[in-house]
């Protein structure tokens, strides 16, 4: 594939950014790649295993000469970090960012980036339960969707580079903007995320049922929670601070619908029940036909079998 | 592996009692097993596809001389098929469930059982989200618990027999009492597959975001939820309305927790939130070292890639 950018700097080198650094190298689509991480201990585990062409030590030094600056870390750390990095950027560099909320992300970056410097917004939909640099690999976003938010006066020449970048690291390319992506990932992600933080917690919390018990029949429905429920806790905490009024608008309904059922059940209404439940069904259907999952039997059962 | 029932008569049959005779089959476990489905059309896939020795039009002609009973049917079904075999049941046979509720089945069935015949209530944690008698597999449950509820009175060398069947057809053997079951399926299953069934209504409702954004970006974490409320709705239905007290009291307690963290985002309490987290993702690595899941990064991928 083409190169598309001389050189990528990587700040924070969490999941996404280890993984766009290995999908980059897959399809040689930049130059150099830079990086930089907070914590000593993490810039010491990303040389020892050979992740990032060069590591540096500040921010600032691994943006020098940058043409695109990927900001990857918790969203509630977004501002800080690009008022660091301002003075550094090159002149007609692209800055981005993969956080998982957008309005917040673009009152917090906006106001530090540079005249001629341009800032577009994105978010890869893609992740697993794990993080830290070692957690990430070329595969991650393919198949997978990157949508990109560009805000008011991005240039359309940067806006085709950086999707040609995410379609080249596998992913596909959708535009939105900013309010509609909170909406649209508060009901497909954040309001999820907190249901099953919050049924593995309750679980834990339950002193008539051990924490063996629980454990070793997880796979009677629990365990797709506790998958999600094991997610790196300062991003997800970041992003129910910073996506607050949608998270809470759709655990509202959320709660109204769960009385509503909880009232079916006490009230002995079976026929609500059966239609809800039919209806759901559905929706399941729809998400195998888009491709984004398969129709192989797996639920209580997943690759714990030989 | 050795015969441990010469004649076995499964009634229902869906997903589990088709994955149970191709588990038997697999091992030798039975000489005959015998089928019988309420529905003509069930019957007539069954004969097609080879599924059970001889299919029956009556439940009565099926468990006709059968050592072993197993009733596969919706929980809320489960004591009219008690009464309608009770007659043709043999001296000696074995009665026993699949059900996911144990409290209510042994109060419906009970009262049906001749005396001579052993009644030991079942239930193996296996499933997938298909159902019907053409979405059963040998595999099933290779590596998954099944629960024996033996109830007073219970034969000894009757549970034994029954212990061995289960554990030729690939599964690990707990008993438990109905009421600590009950409570235990409660949290690891029938919860969590409700909160599902609810946040897929909710996507479901939301005019804002629509159906086909809600499926193509479903990877985020929401596809998890979609697998488990695809689960068929007879059962489910059934499951709440006999499962009434303890799923209601989970629920309590589920929705007292996810207030707390309600407040905890409204009014910006990052500590809380980070803490609760964290605290989460310890379970996650429990369930992972109890063998009951891998550790292969899995969440919001799966098996769509190539």
């Amino acid at each position: 594939m083409t190169q598309i950018y001389d050189r990528v700097a990587l700040i924070g080198l969490g999941l996404i950014a280890s993984s766009m650094f290995w999908a980059i190298k897959r399809s040689g689509l930049a130059g150099e790649v830079t990086g930089y991480a907070r914590s000593e201990a993490t810039r010491d585990t990303a040389r020892r295993i050979g992740l990032c062409d060069r590591v540096c030590d500040t921010a600032k030094e691994a943006v020098e000469g940058a043409d695109l600056v990927v900001l990857c870390v918790p969203v509630g750390a977004m501002g800080a970090v690009a008022a660091d990095i301002a003075s550094a950027l090159k002149p007609g560099a692209t800055v981005t960012d993969v956080g998982s909320v957008k309005r917040h992300v673009i009152q917090a970056v906006s106001p530090h980036i540079p005249e001629g410097v341009h800032f577009i917004p994105a978010h890869p939909l893609a992740g697993t339960e794990h993080s830290g640099p070692d957690s990430g690999f070329a595969e991650l976003f393919d198949n997978r969707w990157c949508l990109l938010v560009p805000v008011e006066g991005s240039d359309p020449d940067a806006i085709a580079r950086l999707r040609a970048l995410w379609e080249g690291m596998g992913s596909n390319v959708d535009e939105m903007d900013a309010d509609h992506h909170d909406l649209v990932l508060a009901v497909t992600s954040h309001a999820p995320h907190l249901i099953a933080y919050t049924m593995v917690g309750v679980a834990d919390d339950l002193r008539r049922v051990t924490d063996s018990e629980v454990i070793k029949y997880s796979a009677a429905g629990f365990r797709d929670f506790t998958r999600i429920a094991a997610s790196d806790p300062t991003m997800w905490r970041d992003v129910f601070l910073t996506n607050k009024d949608a998270t809470l608008e759709i655990l509202g309904r959320f709660t109204e619908e769960l009385f509503a059922l909880q009232r079916a059940i006490r009230t002995g209404d079976g026929e609500h029940l059966f239609d809800y439940f039919t209806r759901t069904r559905a929706i399941r259907r729809g998400i195998i036909d888009a491709g984004q999952d398969t129709d192989a039997p797996d639920f209580g059962r997943g690759k714990a079998n030989p």
